[in-house]
């Protein structure tokens, strides 16, 4: 970690620019797989599948009997706390849904918004060395609750062509209506145009690596919803001297051996701190299975001081950071003050780890900054607002002269007439 | 309109595409166009504002003198007019605020999620021959509401250097923060990147021609956020024998005087609605200013039988229209059933004129059936949701092991770590 003491506000832009992650050499691949995927459906589905995943298929849907002896292979302690996890995330989700509130803006003119759930999405899954059935969790439950009708998932099968059983397992209980062996942008690519086997869908939901990114981006461009731009995964932790330092380390780790382009940052007013939280880092950082990834993320990381505790939460608005992790005496005091986040995990017991599996927030957040404008996914990912207006006979004689007026003055002709036609004849 | 009768289900797929917008020799211009700004701030945007709009400018921001002239020259009727529709706007906006809700997933882990403003955005109005005020109360304030901090406005000029008055003043009196003189895909530009003048913003509202769409999908694709993707306008109209012939046909062309690539579709159980409609279609659209725009739109436009009423709704759902006028006896039950649209106008009062003004609805609504996955500006539009989580000791310990077990499956040792190390220390 470089270690950065009361840095100006002009030298803040090196602080604030995150590890790039766009290869635009992809580009040209990732174009050219999603134009053969829209061309040839599951045909060329198969050829990726036996290019990149190294197995054969003859069908991509996972069957129910694939299903059922997956779940067979699952630790029972394992399900168990999947479970537990699901029904936090399912409470936490369910405490986001809204009334539809009827309002009267004038007398006679009734004015209403729904939520209506999508009612086709997609789930990517990636695979690779560890299975994320956490992230299954997090997208399918919110969308059962949503109400989405059809749920699918892909993700990549392994060379003997299987996917993993907790993810199968995870799947099966969070509502998720099949299940797809197919990964990367090839995936991305059936769930956006479709195929004879995978059926399309209006939005696509999933972390994944550059190819599966780009992949997003670029269905996107053609109106195919997607959660939110991806970037690598990366935690700000605020900490003072009330903090134990080996908490704030491993919980900086936690973050750190998700990827080397992963970025930790550490803000105090502490010199103590950050001497301590290093020490600490050196130590854990050994024992760690992920350490080359874990070594190489703390190489481009941050520690910061600032006397300040207002020059602290400007940084951290600035940063716009994807988890934050408020271990400070103060916490409270500073969430009140974070306009710009993902999600904020508030003192001491509140590690990252407890919001990236079990405490019911969502795990799928903005990073980049992102946090500026961007939400982590929540249960609104999942529906869309359809808003109604249904006005009176009184209720247009009211309001009829204003919309006259207004549509004469922007020389729309007809949507004048619209109006006055009807006030003409109600008239008379 | 050309007329189907009881189109089979195969034989959608013309009848649900819309004309198509993307004009792919725009791409090359508009990123040159893009790097130029980002290059060379102010002195490329003075450039093609010359190139452009034909005038010099040697400042970009509109005046307090500027606004405070603009203001008396806007007749007194618009201007009551324009108050009356941003109250109905805002108290409609306002009724979709919700407060902050806690839960306790277990005993001792609290959750919430909390809407925050987006500090900084930006909203764009075309210029051109009407000057589309009503987009500025549809913009801004729902943004004043959400508390955003910079609320900025481009717009071009016109030859002289001006902006319209009636845009001033609506931009005036929603809370528009600064207002400057700029247009087209340079003035997306500005406000994604900054300039010295323009600041740079989260995320960017508005409508345009194809060069601004196709800045905004760009700027999307480097993490600056928009309202939604953009298609020419839309209505589906379903009615039946109740409805009046001449308001099913004017509120067709409310529609399509929008321009030549607007679309309108006309459903109906009755072939004497169509040919009713269609007379009156006639007699109308030689009264209108704008008739080679509207006969432009109904030349690809499409009325379409079906007997039943359930076809009716599958078929609507399907196209999941911008705007959806109900002028039908069962409206009620219909819109019940409607699961994508962007904006419904229950019964013969509702013309979407008085959605496209004055109802306290929004008229920046999904088109090119994006209403499937994406919803109208809403309130939630200028917010960001962050999620929050505090748990005491006794929490931790409760769901401690559930996240051992899971962050252990997903083989994150530094994840189980920032439990266990915790818990251990706890039972010292």
């Amino acid at each position: 970690m470089k270690v950065s003491v009361e840095p100006k506000r002009n030298a803040w832009i090196d602080l604030l620019t995150r590890p790039s992650g766009h290869d635009a050499s992809q580009d040209a691949i990732v174009d050219n797989i999603l134009q053969d995927i829209k061309s040839h459906g599951d045909s060329a589905l198969k050829k990726y599948t036996e290019k990149f995943d190294q197995v054969k298929l003859t069908t991509f849907k996972v069957s129910p009997e694939e299903i059922t002896q997956a779940i067979d292979l699952v630790p029972e302690a394992l399900k168990q706390a999947i479970a537990i996890a699901k029904e936090n995330i399912e409470t936490f989700h369910r405490s986001q849904e809204r009334e539809t509130k009827m309002v009267e803006t004038m007398p006679g003119v009734k004015c209403w918004q729904r939520s209506m759930p999508i009612e086709k999405i997609g789930i990517y899954i990636p695979g690779g060395t560890a299975p994320l059935f956490s992230t299954v969790l997090m997208l399918a439950t919110p969308a059962a609750i949503a109400g989405c009708k059809e749920i699918i998932l892909c993700s990549p099968p392994d060379r003997s062509g299987k996917i993993n059983p907790a993810i199968l397992f995870a799947a099966s209980l969070c509502g998720v209506t099949q299940i797809f062996k197919s990964g990367g942008a090839q995936a991305i690519a059936a769930m956006a145009y479709g195929t004879k086997e995978i059926p399309s869908v209006s939005k696509i939901f999933g972390p994944g690596n550059s190819f599966v990114t780009a992949a997003k981006m670029k269905v996107q461009q053609e109106g195919i919803a997607i959660d939110m731009p991806a970037g690598p995964s990366e935690v700000l932790i605020c900490a003072d001297e009330s903090a134990d330092p080996s908490w704030v380390a491993i919980d900086l780790l936690s973050q750190a051996e998700h990827g080397i382009d992963s970025q930790v940052i550490l803000v105090t007013d502490s010199e103590k701190v950050v001497k301590d939280v290093q020490k600490q880092l050196d130590l854990l950082l050994k024992a760690l299975p992920r350490v080359k990834m874990a070594s190489g993320a703390l190489s481009h990381s941050h520690a910061i001081i600032f006397k300040k505790i207002s020059d602290q939460i400007d940084f951290i608005n600035a940063y716009a950071p994807e988890h934050l992790i408020l271990n400070h005496a103060q916490a409270d005091m500073i969430a009140e003050k974070i306009n710009n986040a993902g999600s904020v995990f508030l003192g001491p017991y509140s590690p990252e780890s407890v919001g990236d599996y079990a405490s019911g927030t969502n795990h799928t957040l903005p990073t980049s900054a992102y946090a500026r404008a961007y939400s982590g996914v929540n249960l609104d990912s999942f529906t869309k607002k359809i808003t109604y207006q249904k006005l009176t006979a009184e209720g247009l004689k009211l309001i009829g002269p204003v919309v006259e007026i207004m549509a004469e003055a922007e020389q729309l002709e007809a949507h004048r007439l619209a109006v006055s036609m009807r006030l003409e004849k109600m008239n008379k």
